[in-house]
C-alpha cells in the first residue's frame, strides 16, 4: 500500500487536480532539490529561511549554526513548521492574462522539529548530506572535529503531514479563446552545473568533484 | 542618499558580513527573481506558498484567486508576513565539511499586505507582471475581463523593512586547511530558457514571445 501523506492541513484546496499525497512522489522531489523554505514563527512574528536539506528514509533533515533562529526558534518553543520546496520548470503562456502560469514540482511538509543531538548520529547525517551535494567527497575531507558538530544544530521532521502539486502542461486556455492569433506553449527552464571554478589559492591538480543530481 | 531597509527585524544577526540593506541591490534581485516565498499564519500555524511576483517602485506585488488563503488570510486578519526570494549561483565544496556553502542572492521582505480593489489599477498592475514575464505581450492576448478582474486578488507590501544577504566567492575554510589535497572551489548552476514548445493544438506559426530577463 502506498502511504498518504494527506491530512486537514496538507489538503490542496486550491487546484486539487494538481495534488499529490503519496510519499515516494515528494521523496523524489524532495531529492531532486537542494534547497528549501522553511517558516516558523518568533514571538508572533513570521520567518521564512532559504535553507539547504536532505532525506534519509521517512525524516526530512536541516541544519545551521547551534544558536541560530531558524535551528532554536522550533525548539525552545515547539511548532509545527511549514516547509516548501520547489522546482520552477517553466513559463507557461497562454492566450488570455489570467491563464498564464509556471510548470512546478512543489512539495509542503508540515512537522514539528525535533534536535538531534547524539554526536554519532550527527556526523552520519552530516555525510548523507556530503553524499547528497558531492557523492564520495566526504573520505577526502579534513576530517569533521568535536567544535564544529557541537556548533551544528541538526534538525529533522518526519515526512508524515505533507502535499504535492505539479503543474506540467501546455496552456489552459478557456476554449473559445483557443483560436485567438496569439503564440501559446510553454517556455522550458533549463538548469545545469557549469564549468567547475578551482579556488584560486589551490595551485595543485585534484581530482574532480561529482556535481550533485539535485539543483 | 541610499535608501537603508534595515529594521531590527531586518537586521541580519547571523553572517552578517554577507548583509546589505540598499534598496536599490534588492531591487535588482527582485527584478531578476521570478518567484517568491511567502510566509503568513492562519490560525497560529504558519504557512509557506510559492508565489510569483513582480515590482513597481517601492512597491512588491503578488496575485492569487481573491478566496485563497494566501490573498485573503493576511488582509482578513491583518498580518506583518515574511517573504524571502532567492537565486541558488553555486555549489561551494570546502575542504572540510562544514565549510560548504552555497553561491546565493537573497532578499528577506517584511509587511503589511494591502489589497489592490480599484479595477484600473488592477488592469495597470497585471500589464506590468505580463511585461516582467514576456515583454510586450499584453497587446496581442485575449483582452482581460471584469470576471477575470474580479477573480483575481492582488496583494503589494512597501519595499521598506528588507534585507539582502549574498555569497558569491571561492569556499572559506580555516586556514590549517589550505593545503589539505582535495579539489575545492565552486560548481557554478546555469539556468537558461531552453527551445519553446508551440501548444500541440495551435496549428498556426505566430511570432515567438520574448522569454523573460528573470528565472
Ligand atoms: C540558497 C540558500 C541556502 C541556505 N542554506 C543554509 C543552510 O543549509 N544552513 C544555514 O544555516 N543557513 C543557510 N542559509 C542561510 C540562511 O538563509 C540564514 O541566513 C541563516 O540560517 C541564519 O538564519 P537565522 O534565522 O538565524 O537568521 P538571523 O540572522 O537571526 O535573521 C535575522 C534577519 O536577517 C535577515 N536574513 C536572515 N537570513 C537571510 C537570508 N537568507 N536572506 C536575506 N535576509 C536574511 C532577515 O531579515 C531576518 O529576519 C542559506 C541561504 C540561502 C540563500
Ligand atoms: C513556482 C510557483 C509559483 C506559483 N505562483 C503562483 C501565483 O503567482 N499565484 C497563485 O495564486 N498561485 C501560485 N502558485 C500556487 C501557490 O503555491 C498555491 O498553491 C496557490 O496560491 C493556492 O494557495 P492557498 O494558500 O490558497 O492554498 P490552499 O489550497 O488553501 O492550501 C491548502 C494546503 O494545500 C497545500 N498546498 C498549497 N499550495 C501548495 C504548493 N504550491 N505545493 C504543495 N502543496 C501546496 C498545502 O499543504 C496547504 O496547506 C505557484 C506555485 C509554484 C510552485
Ligand atoms: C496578469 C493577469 C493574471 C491574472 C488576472 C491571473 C489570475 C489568476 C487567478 C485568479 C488565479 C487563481 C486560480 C485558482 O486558484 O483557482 C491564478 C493562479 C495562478 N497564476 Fe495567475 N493570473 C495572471 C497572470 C499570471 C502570470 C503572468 C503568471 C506567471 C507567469 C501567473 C501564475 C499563476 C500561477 C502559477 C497560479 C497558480 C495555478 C496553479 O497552481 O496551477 N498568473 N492566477
Ligand atoms: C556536513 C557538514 C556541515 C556542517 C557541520 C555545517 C555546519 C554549518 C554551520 C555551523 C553553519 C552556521 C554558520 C553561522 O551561522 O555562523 C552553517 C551554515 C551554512 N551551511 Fe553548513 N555545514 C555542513 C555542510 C554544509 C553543506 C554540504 C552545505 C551546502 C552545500 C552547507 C550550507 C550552509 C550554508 C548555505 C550556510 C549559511 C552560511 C551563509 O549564509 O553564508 N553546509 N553550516
Amino acid at each position: 500500500m502506498r502511504q498518504s501523506l494527506e491530512t486537514p492541513l496538507s489538503k490542496v484546496k486550491r487546484g486539487p487536480n494538481r495534488a499529490q499525497y503519496d510519499a515516494e512522489t515528494a521523496f523524489r522531489i524532495i531529492d531532486n532539490t537542494l534547497m528549501c523554505h522553511v517558516g516558523q514563527s518568533k514571538n508572533g512574528q513570521v520567518f521564512v529561511t532559504p535553507t539547504c536539506h536532505w532525506r534519509e528514509g521517512e525524516y526530512f533533515y536541516w541544519h545551521g549554526h547551534a544558536k541560530a533562529r531558524n535551528i532554536k526558534a522550533p525548539i525552545d518553543d515547539a511548532e509545527k513548521v511549514c516547509i516548501n520546496l520547489c522546482q520552477l520548470d517553466g513559463l507557461v503562456l497562454a492566450r488570455s492574462a489570467m491563464h498564464h502560469s509556471v510548470n512546478y514540482r512543489s512539495v509542503t511538509l508540515f512537522g514539528v522539529p525535533e534536535l538531534i543531538e547524539d554526536t554519532e548520529e550527527k556526523v552520519r547525517q552530516f555525510k548523507i548530506f556530503l553524499d547528497k551535494v558531492s557523492p564520495g567527497r566526504w573520505d577526502a575531507l579534513r576530517p569533521i572535529n568535536d567544535i564544529e558538530i557541537k556548533a551544528t544544530g541538526l534538525l529533522r521532521i518526519k515526512i508524515e503531514e505533507a502535499s504535492i502539486k505539479v503543474r506540467a502542461e501546455p496552456p489552459v486556455d478557456d476554449p473559445d479563446d483557443n483560436d485567438w492569433p496569439v503564440w501559446a506553449g510553454v517556455v522550458p527552464l533549463q538548469q545545469q552545473w557549469g564549468p567547475l571554478e578551482q579556488d584560486p589559492i589551490q595551485t595543485e591538480l585534484f581530482d574532480t568533484p561529482t556535481p550533485p543530481d539535485a539543483f
